[in-house]
């Protein structure tokens, strides 16, 4: 759902986007610490504990009803998978094993037992299909659900790929299918919540239960093969944005060939609009040096497929995207930036 | 305020509180995991990554505006500060050194810069004293304030005191006053949000600033003189009683000897009942076997005034409290189980 962006004004006083808030979160309230490898600005925070084998990693994200979703569209067993899955995305984009984490659950009256152990049952299930376990929470009263999760996460061989790394040549990926999630919600808005076509039911089962990509990313951190990583949970366009100006370059991709969702242009979508801005998807997008772009092909059966969208340039954060019968031009940036 | 007991029929469906809800959660949830030393059931969860010298520690805490505060009985400033001080308690129950926190943060719209800035000025400082910085978190729209924060944190000499370990015979003991926060909710409720009075201005301060007990926690899981340890969080009827069922044990206490905030009496609290049953006071409850219990003189100075409040007794998780005028008596649950 997302209808975040309305917060803006009032939250950075018109001065800009979420990238600017958190850039003002890190300037002001980030120190250093000697265990912390990696602070905020990435998708987790990366330490190393006196004597440790493997970094630690910590992610988290919060849900909430009628932002994030509305109880008519997703069933609580869907929304506990979906709750742990999109932060055990933050872990599978950084290459690490997930291991544990935590849930705290803001809940109205009128949750019952019954949805309550749904819920539970979707996340302990999703999280243990992935290597982690319920280690505590917290309860409470709300309004609204609210689900806040942080998982916890280690390290294989000490390899953990940042969205900094890329540079000029690289060839960028992204995994799977963008768009997919965004038209399924767009299904969703229109009040189609079951259907019998199998791609709607497809976008539908893309938008209430995302797959976390975390063997696929601990795979490609393994290869040794990858320079920068990344999940894209607000849309390409932004999320390609922080990766470059994490990186300091540009980057240029091609809009035929990003993996868009074509069929859903029969329920009305613009696929590569939803690809481009749809955001929720949680695919991968990393870069890879273009003399090491074989390793690809060895890639295990059963992975989701990669596809090869563009370039990285000299260059200091700008996105330009050709093709889709337009002259090259910078790519706007319309993904989910919360407050923009 | 913490009115959270509301909740309970629904989600219990009329079975049993929040240590029933905890329990299930643990009997149906709580997987084992090679790492995990201490999964949910205390105050924070506790894992062992390969080859670290120190345990790493977990713990979770939601705040939501309306159940746990009111916009207009604290500052930003003082809520972020007491958003990480419930936190951080938990760390100090365990005797571990925080190190690292994220912050969930649901925003309504009409929170303004200047107001997140107070937030965030609090919350970080409060978390510098004692030794922990940012480390990640998330942004989200929400109807109402939801703050969620996980802490990380580090055993020291490997020493981590549980919940569980007291024995018969053991003397119990609390840290500081006992419902003193209580007795300022009490104020906040009557329309006193600022007073001349030293007493009001110090149960007010109680209330919207808790410290947490990091450092005198730390000194007493160094000790090794310390069988068992947790915070007060919701009151010491049912704190102690959960401490009681973790150990195996009764406990007696003694009316007389709790450190009540007596002057709470003069705005018309009961302060035995408030520090019975009162809640967020975030003072440590701690046993230590009777020969021991000398080692308490030499607290360093600048730590709170401890308390000798009663004794473990053979048993299986009642307890008993005798004085206060009464014959000895089976000491009612009333504390903040936000689901009885």
């Amino acid at each position: 759902m997302r209808s975040k962006k309305k917060l803006s004004s009032r939250i950075n006083d018109g001065l800009a986007g979420e990238n600017e808030i958190i850039e003002r979160i890190i300037k002001h309230y980030a120190f250093p610490h000697p265990m912390l490898k990696k602070g905020i600005g990435d998708d987790a925070a990366v330490w190393l504990a006196p004597g440790a084998r493997e970094f630690q990693l910590v992610a988290t994200d919060m849900l909430v009803e009628e932002v994030d979703f509305r109880r008519e569209w997703i069933t609580p067993r869907e929304l506990g998978r979906k709750a742990i899955a999109v932060n055990l995305s933050d872990l599978g984009a950084m290459g690490a094993r997930p291991r544990f984490f935590t849930v705290s659950l803001g809940m109205p009256k009128n949750v019952t037992n019954r949805r309550l152990r749904g819920f539970y049952d979707g996340l302990t299930s999703c999280g243990f299909e992935h290597g982690a376990v319920l280690a505590g929470g917290d309860l409470s009263g709300a309004d609204k659900i609210t689900i806040s999760i942080t998982v916890l996460g280690e390290s294989e061989n000490r390899k953990i790929l940042y969205r900094s790394g890329g540079r000029p040549g690289d060839l960028l990926y992204v995994t799977g299918t963008l768009g997919k999630s965004a038209a399924g919600l767009k299904l969703l808005q229109q009040g189609i919540t079951r259907s019998r076509s199998v791609y709607m039911r497809e976008a539908l089962c893309a938008h209430r239960t995302p797959e976390p990509r975390c063997a696929v990313g601990q795979w490609l951190a393994q290869s040794g093969n990858v320079r920068c990583m990344m999940d894209i949970s607000d849309g390409l366009s932004s999320d390609l944005l922080r990766m470059c100006a994490a990186s300091g370059v540009d980057a240029e991709i091609s809009a035929e060939k990003i993996p868009v969702f074509a069929e859903s242009a029969s329920w009305g979508c613009d696929p590569l609009e939803l690809a481009l801005s749809g955001g929720e998807d949680y695919e991968l997008l990393f870069a890879v040096p273009r003399a090491k772009k074989h390793f690809l092909e060895n890639m295990p059966t059963g992975f989701p497929p990669v596809a090869h969208i563009g370039t990285m340039l000299e260059g200091n954060g700008k996105v330009w995207i050709a093709g889709g019968g337009k002259k090259r031009r910078r790519l706007p940036v319309k993904g989910f930036d919360h407050f923009s």
